[in-house]
């Protein structure tokens, strides 16, 4: 492990390559079916922890589209600590998810967690995410790097350092696929305020030693959703390229991470102060679109 | 310890009572000769992180003046992990401080380490720091909130979590001084790319559980000069009242902390930035004042 | 995640229920091919961290077995925190370990990484390693529950909780396959002076919580070879089931983890003062077998 | 901060020089009137938490004493992380212990928080004791380096490296008092399950660095009383040179740390089994004494 606290760190010999800033010195955009990630707009990914079902999936869609979210997120295979636990609608969740994003013209990001499911999730999703949990996952890098040229969202590891985010990064640039966006989401440390600590330190340091787009998930960095906003704003300051958060109409019965999860009212709320912050950084977020909803279902009549 | 994760966090019946929200609902101001603490300015202390001599303290602090600091930091009594460092000017290091400050218009900030140094350091300035090291130091903290009513600016310890940073402020509270400022200064823990973890979830949850301002010490959090303009900007973005920085003249020949020091010309073009994102938050940062240097010494000319 | 911190720990209700020491209160005894592990006897696992070839295998096979070692281990599928480090002899590697297992007598323990491997290495290995970076590995911990009935060795992530462990745990009795090893081997912390802090606390926790075997792997857990003796007299007192240590014959060549393997002769040296611990906690460890060279190979002539 | 790590650890050059084992190749021993730590035997400190009364005192302290204990600790002045909980007896504790030491023939133990106290400390301890959220008070190291030749017990901080103990250490050497004891005791960790992580690798490596004697905390260390005996067995096999265990008669009504505190049959029975593991590593504890109560008080009739 290199020691970047005493040697001045970015001055260390890197033991990463592709990912290097130096192999990129004008940074990577990612560009997925129009919305690009890296560029002078910060993105705003959101969506439900879990697909839900189709009523719960739209609505929150349509919702979030409206206050300016640019990519939808949602889970279908859920990795969760016990086997007991709410793991996901799967393939079901999948189509749900795709349908949302048409029906709202939004790209979607969800988790793959299996190297037999790449090809299945490459099918239904614009971006594949790889989370937390299997950063240090290397057959399922690799299979992301190999099988698909679809960008990837890849989570730090709760457990790992920057340096080894961005080996994890290099194994997939490895195998053919550049198209790979970091994000942070909260480490393991003593604290227990907070579900995990975010560690906001990671963005200018990712952003100096490696070329890639880095965007921040408070929902799972701090597991409370009233700290969401704040540290919404924080990671725009800080220089992030985009978000990734969890909204959901109904919180309080979420199948999944209710208590992260940001109500559509607070998340549009949210959207409007972000627009400003990140003019001060001079960077934009995208505007409110017609709050017309868009969807066939007449979810909103 | 209260296990903030689990029970929902802001609902639990905190251990504290004096520094509690609930105490003081709207919020506490602390004013140091004019300058407030907690009020819609967010304030910059700035400086050397050690005194070293009466023209690099004088040279640093009209700089920093002119760009818009309102207080003053600087090192006299020096806590140091070895005992063959640089452990400071002490008594001269204090009398030089207090005269920079009356030279440049700056209430000033230098730390207090020892109960027997309680009085002499509060002759000479205008606020006392309870350093990270000295966060669990009881007797002191008692000192502090007893022989004295100058604020007290408290930094949490490094293996502390919030909750024991605000029943450190209690004991201060306790005993009869109310005038506390806390301070996140960054965390142990795994990630070794930045000397400590710079813990920007700190603040939000502090405002929430606390009436007390919060300030935020990147230099120290990161250990890195060039990563302080992001962190200080996304301290601003996430709620701080105030920042604490060290500036030095010759940041590669400082006695103590040069790698963590930002240069004035770089501290001058932070603190334009920080004007930018405070105004998106609804908060001001003072102006920059004429760059005409105050100092009697001539140590521009 | 349960706060075993505030609540007495023990008394909590388990979110875990195959595993947890109710269901089998007399503890669980894993056998393979008459090697037990649980029982009375504690049981090394010694080898190799790579296998690198068919003499270095043999050699050290021969040797960790005269020495009382019952298990052979040694990686043939090596996940490595960078896709330009040795990454193992894979198939080769499978079936060299198998061979070398034959020609010393002993089972054989390799870790799998991919779920598309299980079969293979099944076919290959006595017991199925899960490594440390895949405890998250759903998918991974199901297949190895579902596909096969050889025992599996489970280790603790290095960024998780005792809970955690217990509840990876569950997911593979969950698919029908009993015969876990809980293994030990160091978490992520501040401290830098070991490569991970081996947490020897877990061992009383996870027994006093399950019913599963449990051992210590001080060779990750400390990444000094020097410190192995006295970590695995350590985890002998502390009540563990068996030992999970890498020898290399010449440590300095080794292709992967070199400076935390132990020379045989070292290893030697340490079985004899385990002999002692073990009886003065009323346990056992195998004893020295004769040292002539059990390979036909020819190695040692 | 040296990075033992990457560098090989115990080849680095050294941060320190009087606390270094090439200073005294063969060890220090610290002699307390009679008792040696760093000698052949392992020498167990028992006792209370805090010193709560006469009666609860003497019981407990001959209780021990019978058991095989040869120092008594027991906190006067209790640094508590709340103001609001109970803060020892103070002056009228520390000559409860000093009697307490007296009637049952062993040497003490107390803490010492606060400079100006060393002086009233020192004439009624037989060893110093500095607590953990005490190892980064330097002004308080000079002064027991300084103004006593008392031995001192010096714990790692929670949040310290193994380096910053040693470190600290130098402090008192460096002050002139050579006859300092370290003591492990558990540090912050993500680890909920046990209230510090006990963090057993310490011991090698401080024997290794340093000629001081090493002794080992559990009850801080874990939190839990039923952890207490099976890590004071691994402490004994990994190498320290004693053991500071809290016993407590009554531990439901403790007034401080009682679910960590061993009740005296317990302790009794505990003091049994690490007579047998220390000889398994040629060491011994000192044998049980006669029952009979020695105390004039009439406790025990």
């Amino acid at each position: 492990m290199t020691d970047w606290r005493n040697s001045g760190a970015y001055a260390a010999p890197a033991p990463f390559r592709l990912v290097a800033r130096e192999a990129k010195p004008e940074g990577s955009v990612v560009d997925i079916r129009g919305v690009q990630v890296g560029g002078p707009e910060i993105v705003v990914m959101a969506g439900p922890c879990s697909v839900e079902g189709r009523d719960q999936l739209l609505t929150t869609a349509t919702s979030v589209r409206a206050s300016g979210a640019r990519i939808l997120r949602g889970g279908a295979f859920k990795p969760r600590t016990s086997p007991y636990s709410f793991r996901g609608m799967r393939e079901e969740g999948l189509e749900l998810l795709a349908w949302a994003g048409r029906e709202t013209g939004m790209p979607v990001v969800t988790e793959v967690m299996d190297t037999r499911q790449v090809g299945t999730v490459s099918e239904h999703a614009d971006i594949l995410q790889i989370g937390s949990r299997s950063m240090h996952n290397y057959p399922l890098l690799e299979e992301v790097g190999n099988l698909t040229t679809k960008p990837v969202l890849l989570k730090r590891g709760m457990g790992a350092t920057v340096e080894e985010l961005l080996l994890a990064a290099e194994y997939i640039l490895n195998k053919g696929n550049g198209r790979v966006i970091l994000c942070e989401r909260g480490i393991r440390t003593f604290e227990n305020a907070t579900r995990n600590t975010l560690d906001l330190n990671a963005i200018p340091i990712l952003k100096r030693l490696s070329h890639l787009p880095v965007i921040v998930d408070p929902s799972h960095g701090t597991g409370h959703w009233w700290m969401v906003p704040a540290m919404c704003r924080a990671a725009l300051a800080v220089g992030a390229d985009g978000l990734l958060v969890e909204v959901h109409c109904n919180p309080q019965e979420a199948l999944s991470d209710g208590p992260q999860s940001l109500h559509p009212d607070r998340f549009d709320q949210m959207m409007k102060e972000l627009r400003a912050v990140a003019q001060s950084v001079g960077r934009t977020v995208a505007p409110a679109q017609s709050a017309e909803p868009t969807c066939s279902g007449g979810v909103w009549g």
